[in-house]
């Protein structure tokens, strides 16, 4: 294990898998393993996300017996980190699998509680897929979800080198690429990338909940890129940020001293005083430096889609239409979305088509006298 | 001037203006107001700025002596906040226009400058127009940068109503909605959607600047959107945030005790201590109140709908045939949603709708033949 984390390539595919918790996580594994030809069963405490995701096309809900014939190659946890080393057991008990893998957020815990449980560790590799939406549950589902995304495998010391094996072919088959790295440098990472962040646009968010209409009605694109992930759960977040709490601590502990000094020098910059406004640049710089070394900050992932806006009135029937124009055209519309300004009569729809289709959808809606917008 | 801001509407156009400063605001003001066929003057210490505005159409250059003949309708001063009222000065002092309003985005501090140089302020309207880029200078300018966006009108006590008027009617010509408050509003708000949202993007990118890049490398969109706008320039917003520092740090210390109490509360939650669990939780749920209140939030619908999921075909027409069957219902979407897997057969359509009308669309989707599911 180095800190710089262990790339793995070999393509292989689970043959069976059975799938615990069929969240957004869950089904997606789900469906991606199902594209690639897998069997694979599902399993939920809710049984209306388990019917779910079957009429997705994730898999077989699992019967209450548990499947029938051999354990499938490997059981999927995806349930919150707090559940995991019990599911892992009820798991191991029931004899799902040959081997066990989660995909919580925090690795240190779950291994550590696996081990208190007395499950059996050799077949358990704690593993945690970089990948989410700010959505929850099936339907938020997607089959290419961990698409190039990096997948972090956290073996114990204890786990049999096969179990990683199966997993390692699990994350490809997801698409994803595989790092190993130890559970210990896995939570501080991800403390950093991950937890401290949701926690900070939470805390920006917050002060949000008791401002005027009138004040919120002047935040621009910056206030809602900073706070889009506190619309997570707030019951699964607290869980991951307790079970990483002495790594979140640390990291938000150095930034609110940053923070309180630069608050506390901004008096003294607009008095003139240029060590202040030094300091003051210095931590606004070291923030540039920082957004520069964060890979993939040109936007994220690029777009598959191309956008076709069509501003459109706000009464009933105006969707109708425009899907009816573009379903006549028979172009197939992959997303949409939304944008009204309170207030006004008109509000602009994003149709998110393939890129081929996009000039035929803009000149068929355009021939129906719908007005066509190029995105900004 | 009330809490929620006043809106205004009135459509003329200031037959003539000068622009002082064509970087990317006041070019782009310069655009629009000769869209609408306004006579523009330009002028910038940076000459070469003022060359490319005006290759760009957005108007004439001014000559060293000041314009010929009557002074404009408005001068228009955009430049940084700290250099508003030596413009206003020097400005008034050559007779350029016959009101002027500056676009900085802090309000007190240029009003008070302006009375302490002695500038007649009866004729100054400090104005924000909400709108802005990634990128800066005359080439990034564009006619429609704020187009749908607010623009707020703050006008100190001794301003004349008819330079209120000129400005309301620069606002419109540019295709902003004016909104009226007291600079002392505006500073408050912009502090909460914008400069402390700036300010605590470059803390939680500093935090990343000496971070091992394997680390980085499991950063996900989260983490990019909560820092994306600390690539902003550090010279002009130290500027910024200094000239705002008051209102910056009311808004930063109350953060900063919320995150700083957070992190002390969580070691507690992981050795099962409940209200700890409570308190963090209750700053989450905070934060997605917070989220789901500014406007424009992509991340889903406003709560006040009720969300229908029908699990739909990934064929043309299918879209048409669902909105046609919820309006043959009678009941109108006020929203949609598509979740679906490239490549995947099916998909699911979330529809918002008033949710006293859930009810009555799960019944009549499901009686023609919709497979319904409830929200997660």
């Amino acid at each position: 294990m180095t800190g710089q984390g262990t790339s793995v390539t070999r393509a292989e595919r689970p043959a069976s898998a059975v799938v615990v918790g069929t969240g957004l996580i869950g089904t997606s594994i789900a469906l991606a393993l199902r594209e690639r030809g897998s069997d694979v069963w599902l399993t939920d405490t809710d049984q209306s996300a388990t019917r779910l995701a079957g009429e997705l096309g994730a898999g077989q809900v699992l019967p209450a017996g548990g499947k029938r014939g051999a354990p499938a190659d490997i059981a999927v946890l995806a349930v919150p980190p707090a559940a995991v080393a019990r599911a892992l057991a009820d798991a191991q008990q029931r004899q799902l699998a040959r081997c066990y893998t989660d995909v919580a957020s925090v690795k240190q815990l779950p291994l550590r509680q696996a081990r208190e449980l007395g499950c059996d560790t050799t077949l358990f590799v704690p593993s945690h897929p970089m990948s989410g939406r700010e959505r929850s549950g099936p339907a938020a589902a997607r089959a290419d979800l961990f698409a190039g995304q990096p997948w972090v495998i956290c073996p114990g010391d204890e786990t049999a080198a096969w179990s990683v094996q199966v997993v390692t072919d699990l994350a490809l088959a997801c698409g994803s690429q595989p790092v190993m790295m130890s559970p210990a440098e896995h939570d501080r990472w991800v403390a950093l990338v991950s937890h401290v962040p949701h926690l900070v646009a939470a805390a920006m968010a917050a002060q949000c909940a008791d401002a005027p209409p009138g004040a919120l009605a002047l935040a621009g694109p910056g206030l809602r890129d900073v706070t889009r992930i506190a619309a997570g759960d707030a019951g699964l977040w607290t869980e991951i940020l307790a079970a990483n709490a002495a790594q979140v601590r640390e990291v938000v502990r150095a930034m609110v001293g940053q923070l309180d000094a630069a608050a506390a020098a901004l008096g003294a910059v607009a008095s003139g005083d240029d060590d202040a406004a030094k300091q003051v640049a210095a931590l606004l710089e070291s923030g540039r430096d920082g957004v520069a070394r964060i890979p993939g900050k040109q936007g994220g992932p690029a777009p598959r889609y191309a956008v076709v806006q069509v501003v459109i009135a706000d009464t009933p029937g105006e969707l109708a239409r425009l899907f009816a124009a573009a379903g006549a055209a028979g172009i197939n519309i992959e997303d949409v979305r939304i944008e009204h300004s309170p207030g006004l009569p008109v509000g602009v729809a994003e149709l998110s088509v393939r890129p081929e289709a996009a000039a035929a959808l803009s000149a068929a809606l355009a021939a129906a006298g719908w007005p066509v917008a190029s995105p900004a």
